[in-house]
């Protein structure tokens, strides 16, 4: 019994550390710590095989706190296995500790963030897939809590996973009934979660989730499945406390100074302090990885070649797969449009074909990245916003991730609107330290995916349908925050910032202009976030006008950020309702096209 | 068997249609319509009560196509029964067409724009929603692709339609087995698929989906089932054309004029032009809604009052619940902290608590607004960012949706940046025709929200969590476009330009910038999209200085809106990496609060 009594002291000793923490910290979700407390202590001090002193080493089984406002409950049990100091605990939500209301990896332990519901599973499948693929024989696993169950994005894990077969991920649902503002769809009918999971080929175990016995038992079972294996496990919001015990309303409310005391002696006289050695406990051996950093690409184009700029992208990353093992590159069906072809062609066994579910796809990059992967993703531009909050909270995960968004802009034509990405860049420049590139001809595209090889953070690369002329020769280099002057004379005018398929407007509009005797400056401005500011202000004291021309909404655009630096410039962009037609009637319709360029600069020369 | 042959005909009349048609325009899915051909057949000719003349009436049954990409096929069929002009297919994609590459809700018969995959049955859902909330006896069909199912959407919808028992809503799968770029994950195994709707409470029923027979038997047993109904149609990808019919590499590639002439050389021999008389054409009565646009909300708070924006929202929610009997809330699992609580509580029959689903609930809101209802929704800023595609393709479906994001900003502290929405106001400004509303107090968002009500688009209103003083006199007044100037003089030397939460940070430095002798003047851009470019010009041009202040990511925010008009603020925003603590050190680190206005501005005085 001494192993179930050990189990069960640790379990309160968690209770007590999230109850203490949270109301020191005068805010925190106490209650769903309450819930999960036996699971987690489980997992942490019998079932999971941990280095406690290198969490971040890659053959520890893995952790994902999908339900991410038990927070606290994570941080306790990281101190209780010595990974963290426990008086660290004290510092919960403070203005400079690591430990935030919601995990980010700021802590050994923590790969990444949560806190925005329905991600964790996804984010564990791509780290299941990565330790098959690195043939490292760990489990990993995912505390989901009930509320969470609604999200698609969960049954997009779960369909994905149950198509893999991976028997080293499981799956834990701490299934309290009570979700923020009521009952969940589903309360304690742990028949009706498991009749949905099992039907997408999941091995699934029912069992109290306050028994350490069930959950030992039941755990011990999901390692033997050869399917991946979800665990169901009924609690009680407020466990352990009887005042919090299945009580409404309780949600995401720290005790109050006298509540902990009597919640502290509710618990306290549980405490055994059982004295027993875990066996989970592991010396890990296999370091995490460093990012490859130096990799490039050999080009070989003439100039006027006609290729879009998604083709060789596309070219690119075969060419870099080849030079770097630990590149996996993912797509949500669209392949042979985003051109991640070439790559799924060459390393069969680096590629996942991630079907019609870019959340579920985003997630599982993130889950990738962490064990040293380094991750190209791609799909559509437009499809990308599906994945619009993955991609938020892979900012806040510090995911190390290549996105690329193919057919941007109304020149993809007759498809319409909804295929089109008209507000990607306003999408990825919000992101904390992520960077924009913007290539309009085959030479930038591909040097520009190796700049985002090299890059540890987020990396979005826009890619366009129609193929455009190389006006870049093989040898000519690109960076993070550069931009290439393509036309300039003493007697510039004005100045024509463009990028992506608009630089070949820009070109034909300065010969227009130059036949009347206008000169304009034009400038690619193939890094989107960073701006070239110096090349950018330099221009506008030498020309005094600035015009912005982008296949793309004017919020959030090429023509903001140009503005946000000062240069006031007259922004040409999508302003009137998209919808089908040839390329270049669109871009006409917009003003984005040589004629709009042309017509604007002479009114601003008057 | 004259019935059978009749919609037999139809079929391959509609074949015709989208392989003439797409050949025509050069592109577009022929492929996917073929595949669909009997279904759409047996739905518009006989099972399906329609008025041809009226399809805008809300006693019509809904059709909707969540394979968007078959386009084509729908046309077809608004041109066989008789509500679109045979001559107008022709037109298929061009410029000034209606008939765009993916529906768009321009023409009667299509209510909403599909084309990104995984939102139709959402949308159907709000739409058999809708026709209950009305007691009209009619029925929704959606037709989805195979590929689309493995979007996580689709399952939220199946999860939430099983559990409302929506017995007037019926999803037909053409499960042709191909997707874009390979098969789809589970071919024509509909036993798969069938296992798994199941589960989430729907009747399933499997059928031939080129037998007319199996078709017409299956869809009248969905008809007379008590749950929503799923028919899994069996279908060849191309089917009708030989060389077409199973093939791979054929998705979204129109025929050539060779192989059109071969193919209607196949497909034109098996019309037999049987004569029938369509028994399912109605005389529809109940026209559609107007949208009620004067509503007025009377406000009662006193200057200083401490009431958080969100709960002011909420208040006005219930205020205007008892003016408009269209008006429907809808909240995913956070009405007690966006406060939809105060609808939920007075109007209960017209509230949906859509769990924790961002997407589904959005595409539910689309197709109750396509009913007639004036819907608001509502959660947590951040979490919108779950259903950004839903959104986005809201504004093609020009649909009148009221969205609002609580807990915006830096200012929520402790949760950390999970919970933080930091982006909303670049996604919801880069919509087309939308407005975007920002209150700093109670009386403000009570006004704004009945703007919002009044507004036919899409509105987005962003409000706050804590608390903040109320600093409007209850008849001031408020429009789309406005701002007003809360601080003036004739010695400004600066203008500072904030919104919500910074609204009070503004005033609290000029009272410090006053003290020091320096005079600035304060607006408040309560409508951050559109502009108010006259007083913000005006304020430019008298005070030379623009310092813009916001609690969001610089990109694509406040700032930058100011930036795009010419103005060159200098933009204060959330900047460095967000974090947890206490709302005024994550405010003051960010350089957003009073002192780092004061900062700023005299930095910029010299």
């Amino acid at each position: 019994m001494s192993l179930v009594e050990y189990l069960e002291d640790k379990a309160n000793i968690l209770r007590l550390h999230s109850a203490r923490t949270t109301t020191k910290a005068g805010s925190g979700h106490p209650t769903t710590c309450f819930s999960s407390a036996e699971i987690v202590a489980t997992l942490f001090f019998k079932e999971m095989k941990l280095d406690p002193q290198n969490l971040d080493y890659l053959d520890n089984d893995e952790f994902v706190l999908s339900k991410g406002h038990g927070a606290p409950l994570l941080y306790a049990a990281l101190a209780e296995i010595g990974s963290l100091p426990r008086e660290k605990l004290e510092t919960l939500r403070e203005f400079s500790s690591e430990l935030e209301g919601h995990p980010v990896p700021r802590l050994k332990g923590i790969r990444v963030g949560t806190g925005s519901l329905g991600q964790g599973l996804s984010i564990g499948l791509g780290m299941a897939y990565a330790k098959k693929l690195r043939s490292i024989d760990r489990r990993v696993y995912v505390l989901l809590g009930d509320g969470e169950m609604a999200e698609g994005s969960v049954w997009e894990s779960i369909n994905f996973a149950g198509k893999l077969g991976l028997s080293n991920l499981t799956a834990i649902l701490d299934m309290n009934r009570l979700a923020q503002s009521g009952p969940t769809m589903y309360g304690w009918d742990s028949e009706a979660y498991a009749k949905r999971i099992k039907a997408f080929n999941w091995a699934v175990y029912i069992c109290d989730g306050h028994s350490i016995s069930e959950l030992t038992k039941a755990i011990g079972e999901a390692k033997r499945s050869r399917k991946p294996s979800f665990v169901i496990a009924k609690t009680v919001k407020g466990k352990g406390v009887s005042f919090l015990e299945n009580v409404e309303g309780q949600h995401g409310k720290a005790l109050s100074r006298e509540e902990l005391e009597i919640a502290e002696k509710e618990i306290q006289p549980r405490i055994r302090n059982v004295d027993f050695q875990p066996t989970n406990f592991i010396e890990a051996t296999v370091p995490p990885k460093k990012i490859k950093s130096e990799l490039a690409v050999k080009t070989d184009y003439n100039p006027g070649d006609m290729v879009a700029t998604r083709v060789a992208y596309g070219k690119a990353l075969a060419k870099l797969g080849g030079q770097n093992e630990n590149m996996v590159v993912l797509d949500g069906d669209v392949q042979n449009s985003t051109y991640t072809i070439y790559f799924f062609e060459g390393f069969p066994n680096r590629s996942l074909q991630c079907y019609i579910a870019e959340q579920n796809m985003v997630g599982a990059a993130v889950g990738l990245q962490t064990q040293g992967f380094d991750v190209f993703l791609s799909s559509f531009a437009c499809f990308l916003t599906r994945a619009c909050d993955q991609i938020r909270m892979a900012s806040y995960s510090r995911a190390n991730l290549k996105i690329t968004g193919s057919h941007a802009g109304t020149s993809i034509g007759e498809d319409g609107p909804s295929q089109m990405g008209l507000e990607d860049l306003a999408i990825f420049r919000s992101l904390m330290d992520s960077i924009v590139l913007y290539p309009c001809d085959a030479v930038s595209s591909e040097k520009l995916t190796c700049l985002m090889a090299n890059y540890g953070g987020i990396s979005y690369l826009r890619t366009t349908r129609p193929r455009t002329p190389v006006i870049y020769g093989n040898s000519e280099e690109f960076h993070i925050g550069g931009s290439k002057v393509l036309r300039q004379s003493k007697s510039d005018e004005a100045t024509v910032v463009a990028a992506g398929f608009t630089v070949h407007e820009a070109l034909k509009a300065y010969e227009r202009l130059k036949a009347d005797g206008i000169r304009v400056r034009v400038i690619d401005c193939y890094s989107v976030k960073p701006l070239d500011e110096e090349i950018l202000k330099t221009a506008f004291e030498e020309t005094k006008r600035i015009i912005t021309v982008e296949d793309h909404y004017a919020e959030g655009g090429l023509g903001e950020a140009v503005a946000s630096v000062g240069l006031m410039p007259r922004i040409l962009a999508v302003r009137k309702m998209p919808h089908s037609g040839p390329p270049e009637e669109l871009l006409a319709e917009q003003g984005i096209d040589a004629g709009g360029i042309v017509k604007t600069v002479k009114e601003m020369l008057g």
